[in-house]
């Protein structure tokens, strides 16, 4: 596997040519569109379906929301990483909650689909199954793509919502006063990637040890601590091969009044700073490293799993605190919210979607001071994460 | 250039590594997108656009229509062979294409773009830029996008169009007695590739003369033939590189009555075949190489540019008929029209779309027979041209 193309260099064999295995070539596009239509839902408000030119849907409200985002083989996952339902359902999931962020309810994928003649009709089938599923669960349906062929497997997915009445929520509605608020586990899905890199997967990860390390004896207190890393480890891997975005938090908090929201796929700093920069406000984010908040307490479950990576204590806090800050493609909802939204007692979250958690609050900028995300108080040291050209 | 790569081989020198060269690395993902906003005409019913999580799009009539189409370079368009604006020109046309086959008119694009790092961000501007006119002549926008990594260009657009009250055209609706009419020029799009594949371009094709022939003295009849033929394969290489399908012909024939409809994108034959199965009937379409109808004509004019290629008449005449029925990404309008709103005298098309040629009629299929197409009453003997993975 080269290295040269990074995390996401292609699967050995999955394109290579097995006369065992029935191909996408073999099968043709007709034939392949013919397997999938009973992988897929239909969507609610389909007036038309899959089979012509377009498909029709519903705006009952007169409006909708519409978003395309891109997966590329080797880049935003590797075949030999992810089964091939959890990248559709990974497809799906980035989409979907692009929706939610605006508080939309969404209703429709069409999928854009470049695969090479040679991938298995298998992989194919399993993906657009991952991608139902995750449609199916949020009452969303499938209405339309289209399939050729390609070098490398490329995923375009647009997703289409419904305001369901309500004003979109933008990035630009954050008000100084407003709470930051976060429904999610931030890191999860950065730390599952990293796991994959340093090739710590399912079958051995998080091991009963780190290499040198003697087993624990059952019912140990490290046997415990073993269990937890284990569980929150997998939570990790499949929070980055196949995350399920809180979905129906985003209606809820525009519905709650959120003043502006956005779904983390680069990073909390960089998604903040988009709302920070977008509202004319700072967005102080908790420092991950202190105190007892939601992010210390996301930090603190990932320490653990930073260990398995870490030559000290030190260095896997620090990890685990960049993981919270900059990792990506969590898809949790990010949100700021008026103060007086937020539940009794002080800082309560009750009018808020289950698992709503304040992670920090806006002010507004001082005097020279520009638009931006702070940590704890601070300019953030670090970069603030994904860049999809490292540019 | 690899052959083994078919008619869109890589460029040679397109993703090369050149210094002097500005590319898509270079800026990264938020410098190209700040490049491509003025490029890119906003939609009129656009409420929210560019910029957020989603764009939100006003449905003044309660419905919408989505359809998604994917480029991908090396199988759709060679970077040598097509300037960027022509790429970007045609990625939009096939699109909008598909939304005015449904009646609609076409209202937005959102675009999923995977481009190699190592692209010029004047290709990459180029693109974006044809396809920022193509929308702006049809009154469309492009709200929304993704920009990413990967091996090839692959472009994935997705357009939303409004029916304006009216019913959607499917497919499903011709019925016997219906004529066959089609706007367009079939076939010039595949005279277009077969000149590129053949290494004729713009400079040099049509020539003045094939290899051999002496080129012919100013004002003879030859010198005529020699300029009728190079603007006829200019118009055929304009078609291939940078098609204009006829987007107002949708609406139009929606509005006088059209009974079913496609945009032509694999071939007459082909879609054709698609309409007669969905209704269950026969699609009878003329016989190029007889009479004087629209397909003659058509066939007619591309005879003079299959000579370039051909080596005797018998084989520039089989040529030509094979672009008119086989060949595909013309994009016409392909529509079954009850005969009552076909205008006086008999066959007439008063009623119908500027260019709206009678190219055939429908008939009820016959005891025993299947619904399909038919040329000149006979079943096609050869394929009906494109397959996305030649199966």
């Amino acid at each position: 596997m080269s290295t040269a193309e990074g995390p996401g260099a292609r699967a050995p064999g999955l394109h290579g040519r097995d006369h065992a295995v029935l191909t996408v070539a073999d099968l043709g596009e007709e034939g392949l569109l013919a397997r999938f239509a009973p992988l897929l839902p239909r969507a609610a408000g389909e007036v038309v379906g899959t089979g012509d030119d377009c498909a029709v849907l519903a705006a009952p409200d007169g409006r909708y929301a519409v978003s395309t985002d891109v997966l590329v083989e080797g880049l935003h996952f590797r075949t030999d990483w992810s089964t091939p339902e959890q990248v559709g359902r990974r497809a799906a999931a980035q989409n979907l909650a692009d929706a939610a962020a605006m508080g939309a309810l969404p209703t429709a994928l069409t999928v854009g689909l470049a695969i090479p003649g040679t991938t298995p009709v298998a992989w194919v089938e399993g993906m657009v199954a991952g991608m139902g599923e995750a449609c199916r669960e949020c009452g969303a349906g499938v209405v339309g793509g289209d399939l050729v062929g390609g070098r490398a497997i490329v995923i375009s997915v647009t997703v289409l919502g419904d305001l369901q009445g309500r004003a979109p929520v933008l990035r630009s509605g954050a008000r100084p006063g407003d709470a930051i608020v976060h429904v999610g586990a931030p890191g999860r899905s950065a730390a599952g990637l990293a796991l994959l890199s340093a090739g710590i997967g399912d079958g051995d990860a998080p091991g009963p040890q780190r290499r040198g390390q003697k087993p624990a004896p059952a019912g140990s207190p490290r046997a415990l601590d073993v269990a937890a890393t284990r569980a929150e480890a997998r939570a990790c891997l499949e929070a980055f091969r196949a995350p399920r975005p809180p979905l129906e938090a985003g209606p809820v908090m525009a519905r709650s009044g959120a003043s502006a929201m956005m779904d983390v796929s680069d990073s909390l700093l960089r998604d903040g700073d988009r709302i920070a920069r977008a509202s004319g406000v700072i967005l102080d984010i908790d420092e991950p490293g202190r105190g007892r908040g939601a992010l210390a307490s996301a930090m603190a479950s990932l320490v653990p799993v930073a260990r398995l990576l870490a030559d000290d204590e030190a260095a896997a806090a620090a990890i685990a605190r960049t993981w919270v800050l900059t990792g990506g493609e969590d898809h949790g909802m990010l949100a700021t919210v008026p103060a007086e939204i937020l539940g009794a007692p002080a800082g309560g979250t009750d009018g808020l979607p289950d698992g709503a958690r304040v992670i920090g609050h806006v002010r507004a900028a001082g005097d020279g001071e520009s638009p931006g995300v702070r940590v704890g108080g601070r300019v953030p040291e670090t970069g603030f994460g994904w860049d999809h050209f490292g540019g």
